[in-house]
């Protein structure tokens, strides 16, 4: 039986990046900035082109297949199916391993935004095995900022060319969340090198058969650390250390326990690695002791604006699939018809499919410019034309970071199980691509840290911090959006909708502050239900700013190809379901909170 | 490395089944019914130890091993893993095909909240060999209800002692839920018999190596027959004619096209199976012609309420999983805690967590609840004391089979959904069983009708029915609930919550058939939002129900064991967080309703 597969899909359209780029984003004015002078809209295209046709040619044709045959270990060695190595090395050859580095270093100077839109046309393609490449970039951005120049010069240019991956080897099997009591161990040698023993689990690329080697971004406690979080040091451990002209390679002690098996994303290895079974793993430490967390920050970081991203184009994906599907299958009729022998409807022609369907476009279409827009920010912290530029873009993005990683995750995974409601019985089978990207990216609520985690993180820490810094500019942003639309009568309703979620996002957070301060266990409890507001409340604004966009360019509507006024339509269309549908939730939810509602604090172990 | 697999599961507490029959429900009350006055509590406690029985022998045992090696096709033949033969028969030994039928047609004569608890506890020991006795109970109640005493005498033995197992074959590869549209066609014989040719597809065990017989029920279309639904016929088709005295057994013109892989539930085979390749596949009439539909609907009704129940139950297991996970694993300190040193807490300390078990609980709990009140409403149309008491009872369960089968398919899946975060990481990964309990529950919001089909069947059909009768009756029943409850100031929030949660569902109500009757298509279009409104506002009164037992029970608080006591408190929590936590949702979604919002039905086709 010919099904699914056959379908041609589009994981990532054109269209929309390049709206995101330069109508959403305005990343043509990075073009005036000493850093990318040399640069043009041609160089960022062509860039995007390269990205697009390596995950056309060496990433989707693997999808699936990566799925259905995923890594194994014979107690010896991890095998991948070599589609997985060939990607890696098309990845590499093109230089995206190194493109984000200064031209004297030996990369593209390419900007963060264009780096992360080359990204997504990957994950899009295949998010199993861009992980490899996408932990690598993370790792070897970490030595980068904090290794000293002798580990930079050893292990830096291997990582840019490919040789090399990278991972980041945080939890263990007792830890995960709770960093602060991680077990590892690194002991002092003489050479200023470090014995590292302990165990490590879920750590994703922790062993494979793609590169020669793999660099480990390990954290671990020097003995005599301070207890907890202020005790954790950085190491950079090798899988093999790297021979030099007196001296052959060796094999570090590091070794794979275990290949984890999950329920998606199989084609990257996730793994049990064992340090210091025999004596002890060489590691070199990275920094200064004791500042490692701080230091994977970065990195986590990083990675959790990935995760975002990762989880909207799978929603992204999904969402195309379920679109062409709707409209090339015919079924039923409106309840208006009565007539049996009337000809069958396309499905997108009924209002539940329809409503499926912009559902999707805007939880799709919402979180991935949420992730353009937080990638905007990360490259204004670092080459934002002046410092406060650069301090706000800096504070926006900390603030933002827990709903960049959370929001994506939670609804792009909700577009995905709307997306097999459209297939129906062929959105559940394997027979159609639907299944796996909702296996996939039913990881991205979980790793990076967890909702409940980013929920912590939000309300906890990045609401309060520096007596309210990132909220205050966040809410000044906001306010600026609403008052340069508030002229536009098309806009009026979803302004009025807006300004009001803006007001009681206000009043929640002072609320939920006061709580806290007289109680932080029962301030924080329902911090997830916040995370939920104020994530609702963003990409409400969000797409506010889409729908500006659009209205400007209707405005003008004689002028516009059809196809192109369609786009606008949409996008407007989409906004007003958002700020329609999705944002009035905020009231019971607010409710709840104002009213420091302790129902489920309340509950006891014993009556559950 | 040994996992969550080790942990004893607990799939269904006993403490809770009893609940349901013999507090929440009176099923002691059936044994003044004539058809149950020989049996005793006693009878039924017995019945149930046998199904547990058998679900922990037989089914637990192969639960993951199922998953792990599905059934194959070689072409010629299906094989599946041993255990799943044997599950079935000692289902079939033990006397469940048939338990249900009078004691003067071979069965047991149970009531259908018994055979139906018995089947609470296969399912939750394993739903993917569940399925096959399931089919096979509806397939035979349609031959019983419906079916020429000579086919019965045929075909109903073999289905009740488990020789032939049965199907429902009613979707085709070009019609899913327009059933009106099918295709396979059923030419009339000489000898009475009719021959079939068409395909049907996603045929739950249409093909099997468990018995020697298989009984299809399939819908079929006499030529010249009036077209849509009225022109649709019910035919009793077998994989193999059984002989006779004078005439072996012949292979009919039935064959497996293939089979199809599902993400979960991957022990039943799902197949498209291929009628009349070689000339016609002999069929029976069941009835009369062109009632096909019509007849069908018992079957598919049945199985609207055992989807519910077997997605309760797996958000139940689910749920029971991280229960005992959450209490075991530590884990993190409180954020009031700043002391790095002090012991790490048990997980379920963590206010988050709770939040996210008493959520499932609320789920799992209440989806349970509500179905098993469903199968008391199938028990009380059959042998309620008077007509009237059957024919209330007939009109309420119309009403809330859409709600039963849909609410618990979203809700349990989300328990499951919220399962995984408990354990994070842990949950993701096959070495423990929530991510296959989730994958195995997605299937649940499918089949049977989709949510969207069960929303039209909501509100376009069984709310306006006869003059509103089976709505006015649950009406009238949860405002008796209320005012029985609304004496007790523990449950006053409560019934304050669901006071003005049923008189909002009053007024959309209203609103909506008035829309609908201006314009039938936009008046139905957020019939899906409607279906969400109407679960929140009957499971809120079925936590309601349960709430009041439990203050009944805790009024007498000093003579309650710890025990039991913990078991009242929970429920009354469950009840409400439900109240007040996941019924005011209702108010922003029913302005939706009223004002009729068309965003998603005015969205164009292009725009997307």
């Amino acid at each position: 039986m010919v099904m699914g597969q056959a379908m041609r899909e589009q994981f990532l359209k054109d269209r929309d990046i390049e709206f995101l780029l330069y109508e959403f984003l305005d990343t043509e004015a990075l073009l005036q900035r000493p850093r990318y002078r040399e640069h043009s809209r041609e160089v960022f295209e062509a860039t995007l082109n390269t990205a697009k046709t390596i995950a056309d040619n060496y990433f989707a044709n693997h999808y699936a297949k990566g799925d259905t045959n995923e890594p194994t270990f014979d107690g010896e060695k991890v095998t991948l199916i070599d589609e997985t190595k060939a990607a890696w090395d098309a990845f590499a050859e093109a230089g995206f391993l190194a493109a984000h580095y200064d031209f004297d270093e030996g990369g593209m100077q390419l900007p963060e935004v264009i780096l992360r839109s080359a990204m997504a046309y990957i994950n899009a393609a295949n998010v199993g095995s861009a992980a490899y490449p996408f932990l690598t970039l993370g790792a070897a951005n970490l030595v980068h900022s904090y290794a000293s120049d002798e580990l930079k010069a050893r292990y830096l240019p291997p990582m840019m060319d490919g040789r090399y991956a990278g991972t980041m080897a945080l939890t263990e099997p007792d830890q995960g969340s709770a960093l602060g009591d991680i077990r590892t161990t690194a002991t002092p040698t003489e050479d200023g090198s470090y014995r590292l023993r302990g165990q490590k689990m879920f750590i994703s690329g922790g062993d494979q058969s793609i590169t020669e080697n793999i660099v480990h971004m390990v954290l671990a406690r020097i003995k005599d650390a301070p207890p907890g979080v202020k005790g954790i040091s950085l190491f950079l451990v090798p899988k093999i250390i790297p021979g030099n002209d007196s001296q052959a390679s060796t094999r570090n002690d590091v070794k794979l326990a275990g290949l984890l098996h999950k329920m998606g994303y199989r084609n990257t290895t996730s793994t049990v690695l064992s340090f210091g079974e025999d004596g002890g793993a060489i590691g070199y430490l990275v920094g200064e002791p004791h500042r490692g967390l701080h230091y994977m920050f970065q990195m986590m970081n990083e990675a959790r604006i990935g995760v975002g991203t990762g989880a909207a184009v799978l929603g992204y994906r999904g969402y195309q699939h379920a679109l062409q599907y709707a409209k090339e299958r015919p079924q039923g009729r409106l309840p208006s018809n009565r007539d049996p022998q009337s000809r069958q409807l396309p499905i997108i022609q009924h209002a539940d499919v329809r409503r499926m369907l912009l559902m999707q476009k805007s939880y799709a279409e919402g979180g991935l410019a949420l992730c353009f827009y937080a990638s905007s920010l990360v490259e204004d912290a670092h080459s934002g034309n002046t410092p406060v530029e650069r301090e706000k873009a800096s504070e926006l993005l900390d603030l933002l970071t827990p709903i960049v990683k959370s929001w994506p995750s939670k609804y792009c995974l909700k577009a995905n199980a709307l997306a097999i409601q459209v297939l129906g019985g062929s959105g559940y089978i394997r027979e159609y691509p639907l299944e796996q990207l909702y296996r996939d990216n039913r990881l991205n609520p979980i790793h990076e840290g967890t909702e409940g985690i980013q929920a912590l993180d939000l309300l906890g820490r990045k609401v309060p911090a520096k007596g309210m810094a990132g909220y205050q500019i966040l809410a000044k942003e906001i306010q600026q959006t609403l008052t340069a639309c508030s002229g536009d009568p098309a806009l009026r309703p979803l302004v009025e909708g807006l300004r009001s979620g803006l007001s009681q996002l206000n009043g929640v957070t002072e609320n939920l502050l006061l709580q806290m301060s007289a109680n932080p266990d029962r301030g924080l409890a329902n911090a997830t239900l916040y995370l939920d507001v104020f994530g609702r409340v963003v990409v409400s604004w969000i797409w506010l700013r889409q729908a500006a966009i659009a209205t400007v360019k209707l405005a003008d509507n004689a002028a516009l190809p059809e196809e192109e006024a369609n786009f606008y339509h949409g996008k407007l269309q989409a906004a007003r379901y958002y700020i329609e549908w999705e944002l009035p939730e905020i009231t019971p939810q607010i409710a709840l909170l104002e009213s420091g509602n302790g129902t489920p604090f309340e509950m006891q172990s014993d009556w559950f």
